[in-house]
């Protein structure tokens, strides 16, 4: 090593410790342990439960002040990113809990039919676990990213000649007939990993938030949040309820029609679907809470989708989205000067075809390499 | 509603409420505000400093026991995944700074020269702070989630007729020339957010590893996390400094080799670099530990990608991996019982094309849809 670059580094050192001089107040921050360890009192999880995480979790509560600033009256705007939990979707929080209790019923495999972030959790939980993992599809189109992730995890993708609902029925006469849990969302046990968002919330917030903006595909995710403020509430934790907001796509909005849709179709593929199977939990859910079933079109949420990435520097995934156009769609309703929380349940790395196909493409290629050519281009 | 769903979501919420029978000793969980917060102290900002944060940083130290019983001798390995920061890589932590320092300084747009993770870093930022951003690229291939990225965030990406280099030379005379500020890593403050990952790591163990195993390109982020572990050693956060294990591609890895390289090739693109801007810091943080640096092959690479995702159920990007296939090819060099800390770069969803090529393909179609059928492919 040259004398130089030892002087250069002892500079960097030098400059890095002259930061010190103001007292460190920071307490040791602690490491999160994932969920079930974070909220193992309000889980049906006991010492003998061996429990299976990668530290799902704990997803950052993100300040909005651009949509805040669209819908005015003062609002308050956060964003629930759990686009930032190990594979990428809100899924993890109930998968956690799914695998670990299979875990702990001595399961050697799981089995689950899905097109999406549900194959991916399971995937990642079960190999962790030490499990086969399943993974039922339907022949045809799945999202690049979330069919990379289910094989990568080692988990055997087995596409049927049928449609989605007929993968559903097979996993559950299989799961009936041999040795493999069942982790789709008929798994009691995935809601209850899911309610652990609500209990972030309010941990975050000091309270409940007024409104809770949420998509709303198989509707499982809107029950647990409202298990999880309940629950919160109920211990007092929290001092108030959330409005329950839920929003689904024009093209797959059966709790918003009163009646399932035979051939549901949006690009928010998360949340197309015809028949909830958290139907009843959901409309208890906004009853109780005097909150709003709402639909948005492929058109708004695509909106929603760019503003977050270049408005918020946040980039979700398509059906996450629906919450955010939601809300825009129902501005004229919202009271002054409330908090509103705005779910984001995916990654937008999920579905890059998606972002390429719908930025407001400002690519030019093909520039002269030359200073003045570039400047040219950028508007200098 | 039916008075059906009315008493199953009534048995419901009672069922999570007997799980409270416990006393609630969790103590209220904080939320994490980012790392120029958290980290304010050792960090060259002030009260005056606009705080550009999407909460990035706080990602999880996973235990990997999968990895730890290959090596054996009872060592502990630990995987620091940086790819769960809000873009899916490590570039957040020092980007968060370089914005943060330009929005004080009064800049209205940022450039950088980037086929990947910095763009979409930079993208994320400058956007959340209401700035341009323009990416130079070299006219040809880039990752297709990493384009996507810097192009929803409302980046103006350029490509131009010339090699990285030439791009690199560009954006530099431009923020010479014009009100643009640099941020590829010249950039001074990267490296100052980029060192909150060893703070991290140390603030999670309690103290600094034994070994510190990270993949090396441009060498930034060895040199940033020696920086960090030295800083928190000057005043006591940690007991001893680890060795820093610096792996490269053996097609791009100039600091094993000793000199630069022309044409350097690896499927890692992310530590595709032949000659490091950071290579005088990484050769001091090597010798002052008493580190080293070691080459891997792609095959070695693609063998820690694979065991990662089907081993312990996380999925990197391909360059993440070169931490993980370097600590197994010097597994003979490791001492006994020793604590050893993987970096994880990136998250895998960067990439989806490489984990579809190189998954152990285990993806069947056209399978007739019934139970039967289903349970023969599955080996029953």
């Amino acid at each position: 090593m040259s004398i130089l670059s030892r002087i250069i580094f002892r500079l960097l050192l030098m400059t890095t410790e002259m930061t010190l001089t103001l007292p460190t107040t920071q307490s040791s921050l602690k490491c999160w342990p994932g969920l079930i360890e974070a909220y193992r009192n309000y889980l049906p999880v006991s010492e003998s439960t061996p429990v299976i995480t990668l530290q799902e979790g704990n997803t950052p509560l993100i300040p909005a002040p651009t949509i805040a600033e669209i819908i005015g009256k003062q609002v308050q705007v956060y964003l629930k990113y759990d686009g930032l939990n190990p594979t990428g979707s809100f899924k993890d929080r109930g998968m956690t809990m799914a695998i670990s209790k299979a875990k702990e019923e001595g399961s050697k495999a799981v089995i689950c039919a899905s097109t999406g972030n549900t194959s991916a959790a399971a995937a990642a939980y079960a190999r962790r676990a030490g499990m086969k993992a399943f993974v039922l599809i339907p022949d045809g189109y799945v999202a690049l990213g979330k069919l990379a992730q289910a094989l990568l995890y080692g988990a055997e993708v087995l596409a049927i000649k049928g449609n989605f609902d007929k993968a559903l029925n097979i996993v559950r006469e299989m799961a009936e007939h041999y040795p493999i849990t069942l982790v789709n969302s008929v798994n009691p046990y995935r809601l209850e990993g899911q309610k652990t968002a609500a209990f972030e919330v309010v941990d975050a917030l000091g309270d409940a938030p007024d409104w809770l903006c949420i998509p709303v595909g198989n509707a499982g995710n809107i029950s647990a949040y409202w298990m999880g403020f309940c629950q919160y509430h109920a211990v007092g934790k929290c001092s108030r309820l959330p409005q329950m907001m839920g929003f689904q796509a024009a093209g797959a909005a059966p709790l918003v029609f009163g009646y399932p849709v035979e051939n549901p179709e949006t690009l928010a593929t998360a949340i197309r679907i015809g028949n909830p199977a958290s139907w009843d939990f959901a409309v208890a859910a906004k009853d109780a809470s005097k909150g709003s079933f709402n639909a948005v079109t492929d058109a708004e949420i695509l909106d929603a989708y760019r503003l977050l990435a270049s408005g918020e520097g946040i980039f979700c995934e398509p059906a996450s989205a629906a919450s955010v156009a939601g809300l825009l769609k129902v501005k004229d309703q919202v009271p002054e000067g409330i908090k509103i929380v705005c779910v984001l349940t995916g990654n937008g790395l999920k579905d890059p075809d998606t972002a390429i196909t719908h930025s407001n493409n400002k690519f030019k290629a093909g520039i002269a390499p030359e200073m003045e050519a570039v400047a040219t281009v950028m508007g200098f």
